[in-house]
């Protein structure tokens, strides 16, 4: 086991009514005057950001608002709401809705009292020093932005997508977590969401080192319930238990506890961000279903070991060859993600073959020559690995 | 799923040299001016309290000490480690050690600020408003004191032991988590670790609470560890990673995380809390080792359920009835304790059945007439189930 940190000082309120909470959290964490940022229709549509209005007003919480966020959302938002927040001296962000609400609201945060432009955090050019607070009303369970210090800005034009993690400075305050709103997600995005919070795991669980069972332990176990509950959110998308499962799930998936004590590898989700940095319109979830299998398959060739051990402890497999197991494994999570209806293969995004070499120049541009921890990739083997997904 | 809040605020380090940061981390914390508090000589002995008077020292903290916390902590100590920090305007506690001197670390830190007697909170007399910040440089992974917003106290002469639970108020700033410090415990006492933090599982696991999936399997996956690792610790008792894994189990096993959205049942720890506060000098976890299987041999023949889920998913039992599976659990989950050495009968811990009546009067006092949240108790079922132990 490595040396570690670790904290999730978020404070969730999980359940029924959460939603309500909204003025007092924010009072409590020392909000005066906030701009709420959400998305598109879903959220006036259902009466969420009415109740989250009312409920900051009711707490004396001055509010302004900046709807519109995009799925793999885009600098320019965050710039004009930095530029909002400084017009209006806010003082806290509440983001209603999903993670690209939540990233734009953790880089609007960032932003504000910053003497600079808020890329150069996900540029790596300067470190955050300081942050508004950030307040969540959490609509979409998948990219457990609600817990994590992370957040995945695109910079235009260059639809440059870059992931920013920190230990602390971008941890939401508080984060409000009603199941009852994830009841109207159409499945696509349902299933787009099981299917990010399952890498979120994999991409921690995918580790050389030796010694970590208490958080294998943890990992298989959330792994286990969100396929369990995934197939039972297909054909009972309104049930309340089913719902919170997997919300919940999303949230530990994220939060670190699922990685403490070990290196871990986020190369599939690197893959996957060049993939929907060209094709915008391909789903962050639905980029990861073709990616993550191809990405396990070229290590049951090279390093079966991990991919067994979650083949047999996930999936009850039982085989005793590590790369036979291995395969076997990736064979039913496969099924299980076409199961809930999610592509398996590049095509079925619209990903040609002649764009792998783009996405493979961009990749190592961005992560360096050689990428991976869990095994180390070079250029040939990441092009090796985005033809296993055509 | 009920509704629930979560939030572990504690910054976690965990790993080599971790009580180095002792200085920073009160720093970090806002403290300038400290009580140390510890146990017996093996903080002394092993150098750790010499590090951390160091670390605080190069630190600009200023420190004064309170040595000599015992086992079942009591009181008297409280009271003096508040009149301390009160002559000494002291504005943080520093806890070295386990449970026991964790929790009289809290107390203290819940007293300083308080125009009263500390005791009030844990009578229920008041409730905890503002306390002093607690850091920790953990010793013994047992009591999940060092994430947990709990404290036990024995209030002398009478010997009424209490257990107070706060979301928040009692919850450590930060804990420095060495799994090397625990290289030299005894068996006895690593055993007796053992079983408190799988009874702290437990006691959230039993549980009518339909719907809670994710839970579940979190609290599998770490009662797993803890009885593949417990058993490789006595062997190797100076394995790093085996130990590290004890330490984190012990951490997540009380933290909250394995009990979110379901009502707990903490009848076992009452039910023990009457033998120890009787007979001071029998260990929480020996105690524990006895009542725990008494208590689940009670439910295996009026609610099995759970007791069967146990045994099939942390033992393996493949038995399809469900008082039959529960039984064959309780007696893999009595062999793994008498394995490493633990009690199984009141009578190994010097108790006599003409105590029972004394144990139950008080019990009841204390907890109600009825008690009980898996399966309610009165008198005459707490009894029963004493007398199963025997």
């Amino acid at each position: 086991m490595l040396d570690f940190s670790f904290t999730s000082p978020t404070k969730y309120i999980f359940g029924q009514d959460a939603e309500h909470s909204a003025g007092s959290m924010a009072a409590d964490s020392g909000m005066t005057s906030v701009l709420v940022v959400y998305g598109g229709g879903s959220a006036i549509r259902s009466g969420l950001l009415d109740i989250v209005l009312k409920s900051l007003q009711n707490s004396g919480i001055a509010y302004i608002q900046l709807g519109g966020v995009q799925p793999n959302p885009v600098d320019t938002l965050v710039r004009k709401g930095i530029e909002l927040c400084r017009q209006n001296s806010v003082n806290g962000i509440v983001a209603v809705g999903g993670g690209s609400v939540i990233d734009t609201a953790k880089a609007i945060a960032a932003g504000v009292p910053y003497n600079g432009d808020f890329w150069d955090f996900w540029a790596g050019k300067a470190q955050i020093k300081q942050a508004l607070p950030v307040g969540v009303v959490l609509t979409i369970p998948a990219a457990g932005s609600e817990g994590s210090g992370n957040s995945v800005i695109t910079l235009t034009p260059e639809m440059r997508k870059i992931s920013l993690r920190t230990d602390f400075a971008l941890r939401p305050k508080w984060a409000l977590m009603n199941p009852k709103y994830t009841f109207t997600l159409p499945p696509y995005q349902t299933a787009c969401g099981i299917v990010d919070m399952m890498a979120h795991i994999y991409e921690r669980y995918f580790s050389t080192t030796p010694g970590v069972e208490v958080t294998d332990r943890v990992a298989e176990g959330v792994l286990q319930t969100i396929i369990e509950q995934g197939a039972k959110v297909m054909t009972t998308p309104d049930n309340y238990d089913v719902r919170a499962n997997i919300m919940w799930s999303g949230t530990l998936a994220h939060n670190g506890i699922c990685g403490t004590g070990r290196k871990e590898d986020w190369t599939s989700h690197a893959m996957e961000h060049e993939i929907s940095a060209l094709h915008p319109n391909v789903a962050h979830g639905a980029g990861l279903a073709v990616i993550m299998p191809a990405w396990m398959t070229f290590m049951a060739q090279h390093a079966p070991q991990k991919g067994a051990q979650m083949a047999r402890r996930v999936f009850g497999v039982t085989n005793t060859d590590d790369t036979e197991a291995a395969l076997e494994g990736i064979e039913l999570l496969r099924k299980f993600y076409q199961s809930i209806g999610m592509p398996l293969t590049l095509s079925e995004l619209g990903v040609n073959e002649s764009e792998i070499p783009a996405m493979v120049q961009r990749l190592h541009e961005n992560k360096g020559a050689i990428i991976g921890g869990y095994y180390q990739l070079t250029a040939k083997e990441t092009t090796e690995i985005y033809h296993l997904a055509l």
